[in-house]
């Protein structure tokens, strides 16, 4: 249970770690928008490991494949498109220790309370590798949107407490920016730091976390349904769904407990296009659940990564006490190859509000 | 569309702030659990205005009715349970600027652009009142889940910055703690605080904002399910349903983005029982989104309200510029009354997630 | 669990038999629609008990009351509609067999199998007064569709038996037609033997069933969805949930199986107003689960009343035999009143398909 | 959308039929279940075509693969299990009319009326291929309710109006006497005219209908859910939702139509080992939407192959008037090739409403 997301675009992800294959069925998605394979193996670069020395060396080549829903001449048919990776030197006997150790800050002790047996290597669905079918699945999300004007831009906005320089919609920042450094930080002095930072944590046998940010930019006003399933609140279920994620915030968040109602009110003003807009944007393009037409802004807390290259104290399966010892590589910090999925997530979001808003508004 | 949460517990509210009557459908309920209007009227009772002088002085009796789904003995039967709380001297016509003018971080400009209609009188959907129906399910929540040891409580932690001095998993802190004061803050020093500080929004004719922590004892370990419905991300999601709800953190949150992974890891040990537990608690009680036995733990960003006592700019429906005049009463700080609505909110995911968990392994 | 129906245009029902209340949420309706209590009631009306000698003597008033989801001036605002009926004269008392002793094909002892405990009186939600909830809210589906042309015809197709004769389309058929006799059947020379037959099963103290057919004209093309929420599975999910209800044919249906291919296949030509029909209609206007633009026809089997006024051989709730005495009163034939169900049914079928195709294709 | 059938135990199938591949993923599938490639084989080599004079001579090897969700020891995981079968000899390019002119009776035209683009190929997602996956699905149902006696068995009931001599519990009728005939009828002589029909159809390029008889044994009382998802609902449902299905009949159908209740109602005894059952079963096995203990009773009407070796009369794309000229290979009659697809459904249904049920009641 669990592995669908959306209600009128609806996305499936399926497979574990170190399994056969890693994919993705998105049931709902409009028919003749063009996608090839080509353009979610771009995005899917993006996440994988091993793009620079900050991420894990790890090799996973994840090559795409469309098995179903697109026509011979690259249209979707308005039927359910799959898409899958498989596994390369997918090695299940290597993972001795974790088999019966758990490992702390780790899903492998929940899994097996909740299942009674898990999938060991590689950790089975609780890996970030389970997110490459929700990096597929953005791809067609972004077909569905960027036609209409909606553009999803993410970035990394803070790195064990070093902060970029950048406003919350991400004013005049561009992909290339982000893309300029390996920590995907628009701010070249902090991403300059965060870099450092990163490679101490390496060298240290221990790891980092740190904040993304995401502007959705071109969403009308209109979407999203009030109540429990407001645009923010999906938004917030979307991003804590990532693993590592520990905290969201939308428009002024945390900080803007602190301001008084007089200071954190967005003031409406007609633009010189006509439209109605509004003087700030604490509101983080939100109000009362559903897009105001400004830009929607976010920020997701990502926990240092739990695999640290590092002796732990931690119990075995019988509840014995236990020495984890470290092994193989790790990825000291996630925040880098985080930024995909959280694009990903807010298209999968906006996709699906954008459908479901249609059905009942026309 | 969205005014539904849960996949096995399910609750839909319905009404409007001023119309008939607002309500609430539970379908899914296990049969055979006692539950009495009295006890749904408790919980309304706590989240009525008009407690105190730090809430508005509106007076809704909220006198609920169930309408079906308990027997004549008083156990549930399974079946729907419908229950309703008539709007009570709901006057529409004072509503004057409303009407034309979008009063600012409210949800009149957005509801118009989605729906092309909107319930002017009191907010119609958009209103607090509509978390009438919410505490009320939260009550039958509270029947399925204490059976099971489960206990939900929230207090205020921040008001305008003013923290409480009390750990995340509130221990020590019982009910009759947080109900010590008006303002729902179990250290009483801070409440002081806080309270000074509301009365001094109230004289100004501005309000605050804060923050509430929530903590659940008793939730066994393996509740919740992995990749998108990870407990925590459901938490997210009804908490940011709550109207204005501007963050979320779990555990760490986004503090812990500035420790290191071998200060945040959570050690695991063999309690005094035999259970395997952890000697921190930064997980929040949830590790790959499920629930681990330790206490689940969250804090909840509330925006300050906004509803002040001066004039503001804004645009009336045709964007022409416009005052918006100050009018009626106000709630100078939400956070008390939110108290009850974090407790219900978190009770509603907790009770989905043990019916899910019992439907997949038993 | 179950009380639900529809995906985008959603309605659940609420309420026992002789509780306090029965009623209706429907989330998911467009705004802007106009919709009376009047208009609700009417159909309510058709529904109800004591039309005719041909049904139950009981006095069921039905007074609906909209709680929720309507203007002021009586549009539809987009949020849930709530609409409820008051139950009155609900005198719990003279059940007395009942609630011990297993009235012999009725859902007594499912309910107790399942819940382990049941609304004795008027048999709780299994009563056929649950569909007053979903009579009103096709109310409300009617007006969604009625805009767009589609206008949904039910009558009585068959008693005991005795068929009319009226073609699947009902060509020519009135609703005037169908309400000219108690019976509901357009054919007055069938009508006059069904109500011969049903009074005579009247005085026998039995019952009899028979078959209500149900034709949706002026459904464009394209609606439904291919796979398992096929329009025409989505009819028998629907049609099979009003009590009684022992099978569903669609087209062809049953006697279609006794055709070769070459006699069965609806040819394509091209209308006199350009659009392509077929000159046959076996297809039942649904071809791979979407609608092409022909009438949808369909026909549904009711079993005969399972209340009868005889003694008959049962068990009590220890398995102990027993024998159910006769009290009361009885509808020897649920025919007549089927007719709205079978149109309400129809009606929230297809808003529903109409709500999801604009989704994904717009 | 429309591609996912149950809410506890869910069910995805994706893929056209000549596409690089068809499969399914199923969510929810309890942990600990023995589930090996070789049992779903099995299935799938009971719907294959090819397997003898009766059924269509395309080559589908229909090779099935376990992509994910079930661990080396071929246990499941419950996690999401997806399977695959690639397409072998899929080519596009010999479908010559298909691409512009409408086949009578299939879903060409209404695709393209739906989402004005279609996979031309072998019918897309229209085609029977599709219930590939729903045949790999149901041997996982099957995994989780053999373990609990639950035991479900179709067999082919009539071709042509040719009837078998079986009761409707199919009592004493084992898989294999199904087995025996290629006609998978158990009533030897009947089988032997079915076969006889069918050659006869085949020679004169025409095709023959029929109905699928399906009976569950070993239901224990108390599954399905009353009102909208009774669980004879949700088998009309999953039964129309094969392509071909147009009529569905639970117990006494639409013949129990003509009894009169005294003859119809199913009087309760206490059986021998003290469990309270029905000395009849017109009921079916489900009263009020709900299990009764019995065995479930169904038959499932399928219309005569759309496809014959004739000219047909029909429309281009343009509605200009046009011939079908007969072409390739077809199958004359789908019912034995219908019988482990009507099963499947059955335990879909059957599994979905098993979880449903733990998760109200436990």
């Amino acid at each position: 249970m669990g592995n669908s997301f959306g209600r009128a675009f609806t996305v499936t992800t399926f497979g574990e770690s170190h399994g056969p294959a890693l994919g993705v069925v998105i049931d709902g998605c409009p028919p003749r928008l063009p996608l090839a394979a080509a353009d979610v193996q771009r995005d899917l670069d993006r996440r994988r490991p091993g793009q620079s020395s900050l991420t894990s060396p790890r090799r996973e080549p994840d090559h795409v494949e469309i098995l179903s829903g697109v026509s011979d001449d690259g249209l979707t048919l308005g039927t359910p498109i799959a898409m899958m990776v498989r596994s390369v030197d997918a090695r299940s006997k290597d993972y001795g220790d974790v088999e019966t150790r758990y490992r702390p800050s780790h899903a492998d002790f929940t899994y097996d309370a909740k299942y009674g047996i898990r999938a060991i290597a590689g950790g089975g669905r609780a890996s970030a590798r389970e997110t490459v079918g929700r990096v597929a699945a953005g791809v067609v999300a972004r077909a569905v949107l960027a036609p209409l004007g909606v553009d999803v831009i993410a970035w990394v906005d803070e790195v064990a407490g070093i902060a970029a320089a950048v406003d919350a919609e991400g004013d005049g920042v561009t992909r290339d920016d982000i893309e300029a450094t390996p920590v995907r930080c628009p701010d070249g002095v902090a991403a300059a730091l965060m870099i450092e930072r990163i490679e101490r944590a390496r060298k240290d046998g221990d790891s980092v976390g740190g904040v993304v940010r995401c502007a959705c930019r071109g969403v009308p006003a209109g979407w999203g349904q009030p109540v429990f399933d407001k645009l923010d609140a999906e938004l917030a279920r979307a991003m804590l769904s990532i693993p590592a994620v520990k905290g969201f915030e939308v428009g002024s968040g945390f900080a803007g407990t602190r301001l008084t109602g007089s200071e954190h009110n967005d003031r409406f003003v007609r633009g010189d296009d006509g439209a109605i807009r509004t003087t700030t944007n604490r509101s983080g393009g939100i109000q009362g659940g559903i897009s105001n037409g400004m830009a929607l802004t976010m920020r997701v807390a990502f926990k240092p990564t739990a695999t640290i290259m590092r002796a732990q104290d931690t119990v075995d399966r019988d509840g014995n006490a236990a020495v984890l010892e470290p092994r193989g590589r790790h990825d000291p910090c996630v925040l880098p190859r985080a930024v995909p999925i959280v694009e990903a997530m807010a298209l999968l979001t906006l996709a699906d509000a954008y459908l479901r808003h249609r059905a009942q508004v026309g």
